[in-house]
């Protein structure tokens, strides 16, 4: 017997019909012998339609009750998924986040959970129901409802899994799995059957929305088993496994283009260099758990610094409000911003052992005509922040270069 | 320092625009100095369009999930008045019904409120805060959330209010209080601007959908005072208060005229008499709890009785599955029901005293060419149980016969 946590994005719940279709799914595990624990977000376009409701009222919603108006989809999807299982004659029953004992720090909009309480979960299990559990929250204190960061049903999904120690984690989703190139951008991408959790998670932090980074890390961190999905088809899908489970021919090479246009860059221009300069500047946005990226500091004329960094487009606003009086105080020139970056990177877990990629990268680039504002690197990745204008061609050419335009292990 | 807990039901939220002019209200109240816990029903429709997303999935969903489904709903309006309020500079915090103390007996779709326990409302009140508390619903066994009878908000509204012993508690809703009879069938009809808890009671039990029976008679066990007020208007309202607070020449009189087309009645015929029969039909009614009323019993030809009672429209199909089995096995003849009947009743709490008044309505439904096909009183009610189509006419006449067309005290 296996015991397998099913996790279902929006897009796979987005109307009665494909509720009905993920149900008789789940109905086809458990007639195989499975014992099942199902993840749910909320149907279609519910979440941006409660945003936009909040947005109406007010520019700024306090974030405390926004996750009381946002943990209202996963509730009702959730809801209507284990009536649906019913009416196929399984017993199931929905739960909030903080019924199936997820436990967070508590912070409002960006809980991490903390520990999962798996009692009830197990309770239900037992009794040979189908717990539904509302992903994407979880309890804060004072027993209020928190909500994960936006789009992270995959992490209650995987901490879920995790908590139950379940065989497996299926994450199904709207796409086939994980390919070597976003298909709307490159049209010969591929599907990969196997990717290396590093990968997978320098994937999702570059803008392959296919799964949470924070699911990633946790999966990774417990060794989990996961696989992506489509809900739409019966193809199996991407799995994410450890490294040691990917040949070593395989290993040494690109194994995949990210792109991002989600960039926006900011640079806090001619301040004098001194140590604890770039502390200043970055500690307030830390403290908002704003993510930066790319940080390049030089020195231009004058013994003056210029400090550049990016932060997704969406927190560009917050960031400026935060920088500019740190600026004023450490008697900066100014802050500039821009939007029109994006990010294109090459991924594999043998990249750094591998001479000459760098190099390649860059004059395939170079030789497209394509300008590099600035470059960032991992152990397992090559960043260039590029105009966002060059960004698909960019990722087609590098797809090419790499090797990846032909089906592969 | 007065502290009242104020309730506004889903027409009064059924837009953006509707819950901007209610949190103004509030913020009103604010500034007068008052303390408030505000208590919230889902906006508009939602509720029935919940009600309408499951009946799609499946004839009759299980009732816990019915409950976690339909629950969302006051949750999504408390958030957003919570919202309006914050935007207008009042700190507000929307609470789940679980959150702000509420237990119930877990039943679930039709749970009774066992107990508040009121630290958290007190705490958010002395904190400065609007707790704003999603009605309709409480905390069940298990963890479960609960929803109260359809159209409860009122009870949690009353309950929170004892609960805090609060000073008053105002209901608002979309009419401007309790009128002498539904002024969309007599024109005439006459806002009360007091009404004894008892009447209020007889009124609500009627199909005088106000103001839920159940909060009624909570109130009046506390000798909680109680208006009904528009929240579309800044008029007084209707007062529910102790018969004490009543004058005497206004208490010897009819005092409003109720009518109620929710109504079907069943009868088991031709059954033998014997100890136990009445038990035996409506015991397994009780057990499901389904209000019965007007119950006939009369004797027909052979010994054999005829067993009559009404229920209301909604309640007719299960109160036939559950009948039918028992009148089988008590060898009856058969079992009919109609829907074809409504009730039209006169309430006051002075009518047992009065002498004549069952005569007078008699009379004047007689002289109308009206037919009672039954009757049943209470201490302050007679009620006729008249064909369908005579209830509007029977209501305008007995408004007429007992002087209610004018404007009285």
């Amino acid at each position: 017997m296996t015991l397998i946590v099913q996790k279902f994005g929006g897009s796979s719940l987005a109307t009665r019909e494909r509720i009905r279709a993920v149900a008789d799914r789940i109905h086809d595990s458990l007639s195989a012998g499975d014992k099942l624990a199902v993840v749910v977000s909320a149907m279609g376009d519910t979440t941006d339609d409660l945003t936009e409701a909040a947005g109406r009222i007010s520019a700024r919603p306090p974030e405390r009750e926004m996750d009381v108006l946002l943990s209202t989809g996963e509730l009702v999807s959730a809801a209507l998924m284990s009536m649906t299982l019913n009416e196929l004659g399984r017993d199931a029953v929905a739960l909030s986040g903080p019924q199936a004992g997820i436990r967070t720090d508590g912070r409002f909009g960006r809980a991490r959970i903390t520990e999962i309480i798996p009692a009830r979960l197990l309770q239900e299990i037992e009794a040979g129901r189908v717990p539904v559990v509302a992903g994407f929250q979880g309890l804060g204190l004072d027993g209020d409802l928190v909500t994960l960061a936006r789009g992270t049903s995959d992490t209650s999904a995987v901490a879920v899994a995790v908590a139950l120690a379940a065989d497996k984690c299926e994450i199904y989703t709207d796409v086939e799995g994980i390919f070597t190139a976003d298909p709307r951008i490159v049209s010969c991408a591929q599907k990969l059957d196997l990717i290396v959790y590093e990968e997978m998670l320098e994937m999702a932090k570059l803008g392959a929305r296919v799964m949470h980074p924070r699911a990633v890390e946790i999966a990774e961190h417990f060794s989990l088993p996961v696989m992506v999905r489509s809900s739409f088809s019966d193809n199996a899908g991407t799995e994410i496994v450890d490294e040691s489970a990917i040949q070593i021919e395989t290993m040494q090479r690109v194994r995949a283009i990210a792109h991002d246009m989600d960039v926006a860059r900011v640079t806090v221009r001619g301040v004098s260099d001194r140590p604890g300069l770039a502390n200043a500047v970055f500690e307030p946005l830390a403290t908002r758990h704003i993510n930066i990226d790319v940080i390049v500091q030089n020195v231009s004329d004058g013994g003056k610094t210029d400090i550049s960094f990016t932060v997704s487009e969406n927190d560009l606003d917050t960031t400026l409000d935060l920088v500019r009086p740190v600026a004023a105080e450490i008697g900066a020139h100014d802050v500039v911003s821009s939007a029109q970056l994006g990010k294109v990177s090459i991924v594999g877990v043998g990249i750094q052992s591998t001479p000459g990629i760098a190099a390649r990268m860059f004059g395939s680039l170079a030789s497209a005509g394509i300008n590099i504002v600035s470059i960032t690197t991992s152990e397992i990745r090559i960043t260039c922040l590029v105009d966002k204008n060059d960004v698909a061609q960019a990722a087609v050419v590098l797809h090419t270069e790499f090797g990846l335009d032909e089906p592969t292990k």
